[in-house]
């Protein structure tokens, strides 16, 4: 698929989800480095560099495009000459599809040893990493409880309970106010991540911050999920970042809102949820408590912390 | 109505409502009085004990139940002859129908002068009490603004809107989840009550001891609306009330749970807010800190310590 | 002193200080009950209810005078014929006036032997019975250490020093805004009060919250010395009270202040200490946890919860 | 000027100021290099770090001094030849005059994004880099408000509120002791610092420790305006770092101070806010959470952790 | 046995524990009454006055003493004929005894409610009237395991594990050191008390403030079982109750600490654990959150206010 | 001695201690290399990874043992080749022992620096390290006082008030229960430890996190004393790392314990005491706050942070 044509794509919405989306763009300036004739490092870089611009503009508000554009370039900034940069470019971006599509599994993997037999688990929304590290767990032959939130307005507690149902897991689904009535039986609270900032705050779906707020009360433990793309440089701190909301049609049939003359409907996607409320961030690069986020950020990642200041708008169409 | 007619409709919920359960049992009790004939002292209180013990079987988890009886029976436990404590039952029976239905009234009084113009307002659940006095602080002029959550379940939000909108209050609405993305913006939270304890934890919809967490973080002020019959002694301890669960049905669509054969559905009605995030509550006799609970209880109601200390479950079709 | 006279003086600030108000108010009740002739019960009550409503009028963010009022009348409202009224006003009034003369003598005695040998003490503003207390200790016996505070605008600070120096007492003299810094030092907090509210938060000199609150960080206990004439029962919650703000002149030189086009003094003279910082109120009747306080507003100065509930605004001038 | 007549126009305190006491040092060691003949790496070095020494024992105790001849010796130590040497100092020498003296510039830029449009801001002393931000903030239309304390015992705040008004900005201002009674009001405090430590813990001007504790209390954030030649590599643990104390004469007028025998004047300059009540340290580099402090000192400012451990005064002439 | 015999058994400590030396010094009151004379009621009250100094005198700091003489004398106080006060006493002296003797069967009912099926409950000391809560709770059919600490230095908790063990209840045995490192496991906290204060701190054996304080972080409730007479009125603050140590040969070896010349051995019995770590404090006459220690005090035992200020002294050596 | 004898002596525990047990793996491996033949670099190193693997194998949950052998074989993977390899294991080696033997002396010196003249210290367990400090700030002539416990089961306490008698320092003797009891009275908790996890929490002897909790309550400083090799990268987070348990004989006497049928002896030997409870770890290379202790885990030990995810099993045998 041609560059542009990804561009479109992802500007369109066609393409979806963080890790798709990086994918893409990785795969996208792949094909266009090979396209590219022979020529001098500084052509090459500027050729690249143009390409790159291109996708970064598609949605300046995704967390993972940026990451993984300037994940693959540095190794053209690094290269001495053209051929080595080409090389060194085809090296990198096959090492990010291969690690991305890896990244789940990984996971799972480190996840479910910090998920103990009997655990009862709490989580929140529907997270395909979070869900990897309670399935790989039961898989493992631990026995687990888990409690599921309806998650309003988009109900996606519904897909939760189903993925935990088909895994044969025992689960509890419960209104998203029931959180912290039901937080002295639970053991654990798991729930991935749409970015996690560079002080390890977690922007992740509304109501989040606020179980995390009820199992630090209850000295429960709060482990997040989340692939190396989210993590966020521009999203200096947590309380500090700007959440996008969404419509409020999602909130109130239409013909009831149409006959409210009052009332404004207020329907922020995400929340922040500060890193003292959480104990551990789970990575396909390793488990690691939230104060160390600004080093995947940088040594995974690749930024610099005078990067780190640019002010963040947070969109929830270019993360899901 | 006869007394054993009131008593049916008691038990089969054709009467509802803390008040209107309170207030018809003791109408009830005061025309069985004036069915009575002359008789000792004696006899009239057996005759009376009886009536209110039916009366009392009826619902064994109401909360207004028990104290309006208390309250009328009093009169007559003081009384030293039988023609004594017939007018001092009329009078002390009259004197609990007016006030509680004045209850309301009062308490929209004394709460609005807890509003201070300029506050934005965070509601959940939809108590009348509570309204109240968010409409009389609009009336009496102040400049307000509201934020309503849905209340799942059962979208109770829906209707505070609609009250909130007609009084004509610029009010948001939000998810329960939002609560505490919110809070910053909040200047009072201010609720309803379906039970106060001996030690003035409060018993209200799921998700508010949520927000009173919130609030409490926050620095954020909590005000509980609540009339005197809400008060309950047998509630010793917020944290260790037996919360009654409904069923589940509310939750999900019937078709979809069908299918799931994992999961269950957990559908508490109330949680318990621990007094240390209650900042006020207001009531018809006057406004209290949480602290002074038992003196509504002991004084108001007339109950003794040595009754506080019976089990109790909380249900929710007793307090709607 | 006449009636009107004393009504007079006490308006235009002749007679200032709570407890001189107070006694003056009550003198004047006694001088005139004496001029009244033989009457009735309802007619003495009437013409005593008519001068206490004179005097009640002349102040009324006052915390002493509706206080010492009340507490006087009391022992007409129980009287059965008018002449046990008159002498039990009588014995009520020279009650009042006795106690409240030795009420530092016996805060004193009590406050002391809460000030242990080699205590570390932290006092604020110019407490007449906190001063009491910690001379009252040194005098004992006791080898204490003082920390006193500036106490800006208005510097009272240099006066409790100059008491302390007289007294020979090892003082330090910091600024308002040392307190948290040397908090690790300090063994007591030691402050007097401006009102003590119905829930035990305490109204005092502007800063004392935030000692407080460094008191309370550091596990440190802070005791309030305070008459229980400043037991106030109009102001329900401290966080809920009106704190009317002084002139600001006394903020910056007026030659200063002049110059200045976007800038406003705001100079709030109390600030509101909620209870959970301050451990132990003496009164000149014990020493009480701050949750007992209505304990003393109900029993010791006949208030009911029902008139808990009224506004209240509170003003420097009328508590010095 | 001369090497040596530098070296004593900062020990005599003729040059003062953080920043140009820095650069002062960085202009005398670049003229002295270039006096140098021309000789061996070795021999270059040595006389280098000779005239670094003198220069850094003019003032123990400044923060900045220490961090500027570190940051450009580097250079040197890195260099293989004394040509070498000579160019990346005096490259780095210019790096380091441009970056200090452009650096409140760009702190403004990255604080200001850090203000949203109706925040009230509480500032206390009176930092040029947080006041940069304020009327940066204000100068792009963000409408917003400030209270500004009095800073006691020099007044700083009348200084502040000068600049302020100059600026056209609505101001109130307020005592030291009022901070947390205006808390509530406030959306963000802002404050600048005379050091910061490795840990993150902010040294700064006497007082606002206790705003930061009173804003903690009510989940205000705290931001921190600090050029990165104010971090500390020496001050490991805020606790634990020595707190110079002034002349007590500023405290009272002398002939007041001269009557008291028992009465000992404390006047600390500065006091430690520990980390967890700052969120966000605004650099010239980058806005950063207080536990990325030792970044700064790592790898802007050159030390290493074995270099974090020596004793460290700080004293309140060096800093200002 | 005579009054005479009883005091010296008391003073000598052949008569021990808290509900023995009451229940003996009521007796010896009762015995003594009945040899008087009849007299008029001033003569009966002095003798009936001199005999109840006599045995108060015998043991100035235990917390039950004083409270039975005080409960059974207060019957004389309201008598208005000798032969009133002769039988009023006799009666209150065997209602007295009565419910002493039953205390601990009436707490072991109301406080097993507190237990749920599967509770794991964590106690601290041997405790007879937490216990028997427990005992009772097994007793019913609930299913309960119990964590009990080691209790250095008597080593108390192994009479507590024998007593569980002969139950048949499930127990595990842990150091004091151990506690919070089992804290998440436990559902309860529960023990008993020494003496219980007027704020309703509970002295306790030393290390329960420790165990509480991890409950309280762990949002663990805790709940005490002390009969009405540990309740002491002249114990005002927990925080400032003076703690007699015991000898130190009990931490040590003699032939060991006869070698150490500058260790002393600090041996505390008791510590004060502050209300707000106590959820519930479980007397025979019910169960009160400990805000409402002094309801029981004034309304039980019934002391006054003004006589809460004694300064009080708690010895173990009188406790058990 | 050979390398299977000293993998040997180390598999059954005739080498112990966290310092000797890495000095012997070290010294073993030096020795190994030492027989080795003249080689090219991949044999060279392939056999000297048999070697490390053979010794690592040898006590799988030793903190020390992996770091040791983790340091001085990374100097072979730099090399390049086998000569180079070969010199730079030797001097790495030589390094390693040298620092290790000296570390406690540097500890001890940098501990010292942050005790405080007049200072009360509380110990727990039996620090070498910690009491290196506490005897170094002794000798330097600080007049300070020491609280030791007594360390159940096993009484450690005995051997540290031992060491600090003979040492002519003020020591005081409690029990472990009596920590929260004497805390107002501590100004430093010093204390060693048995690991640091890589988010800074400290795992150290049974009864340490809950005495670092009533520090924290009492914003009294906790300082920890750990050599760097103690940091363990396996041991991601505190809270969530393994504690095996030891045998229960230490508990109770054999005959006593035989006697018992429901009771289970519970002997954790260590407890983990979160991050926010300790202030600084004081290490040979320097003194850190905890947040930092991955740095030393990274840059000191080597390890990435890829290698932190594995599960860990920390037990008693192999630390001491």
């Amino acid at each position: 698929m041609s560059l542009t044509q990804t561009a479109e794509d992802i500007r369109e919405m066609r393409i979806r989800g963080a890790g798709r989306i990086a994918r893409a763009a990785v795969e996208a300036l792949r094909e266009y480095a090979d396209t590219l004739p022979d020529s001098d490092l500084a052509t090459f870089r500027e050729q690249m560099y143009g390409a790159a611009e291109l996708l970064g503009d598609t949605r300046p508000t995704a967390v993972s495009l940026p990451n993984a554009i300037r994940y693959v370039l540095s190794a053209i900034e690094r290269a001495e000459t053209a051929t080595d940069a080409r090389s060194a470019f085809h090296a990198r971006a096959d090492t990010f599809i291969r690690s991305s599509l890896h990244a789940v599994r990984e996971i799972a993997e480190i996840g479910a040893r910090h998920i103990s037999d009997g655990d009862v688990i709490l989580t929140h929304c529907n997270s395909e990493a979070a869900l990897a590290c309670i399935i790989e767990a039961h898989r493992s032959g631990k026995e687990i409880e888990v409690f599921a939130t309806e998650v309003r307005p988009r109900n996606q507690g519904r897909i939760t309970i189903r993925t935990l149902d088909d895994a044969g897991i025992k689960t509890n689904f419960i209104v998203d106010s029931a959180a912290r009535h039901f937080m002295k039986e639970i053991d654990l609270v798991l729930v991935g991540a749409d970015a996690v900032t560079v002080n390890g705050a977690v922007v992740n779906k509304i109501g989040t911050s606020q179980i995390a707020l009820a199992a630090h009360e209850a000295r429960t433990n709060v482990v997040v999920a989340a692939e190396t793309y989210k993590f966020a440089p521009r999203t200096i701190l947590g309380e500090l970042i700007q959440i996008e909301e969404r419509e409020g049609d999602e909130l109130l049939p239409p013909e009831f809102a149409a006959t409210l003359r009052n009332v404004t409907l207020r329907n922020p996607a995400f929340d922040v949820t500060p890193p003292e409320y959480v104990d551990l961030i789970v990575t396909e690069v390793g488990a690691i408590p939230p104060q160390l986020a600004y080093i995947i950020i940088r040594e995974y990642l690749g930024w610099e912390i005078d990067e780190f200041q640019k002010p963040f708008v947070i969109s929830e169409q270019d993360q899901e």
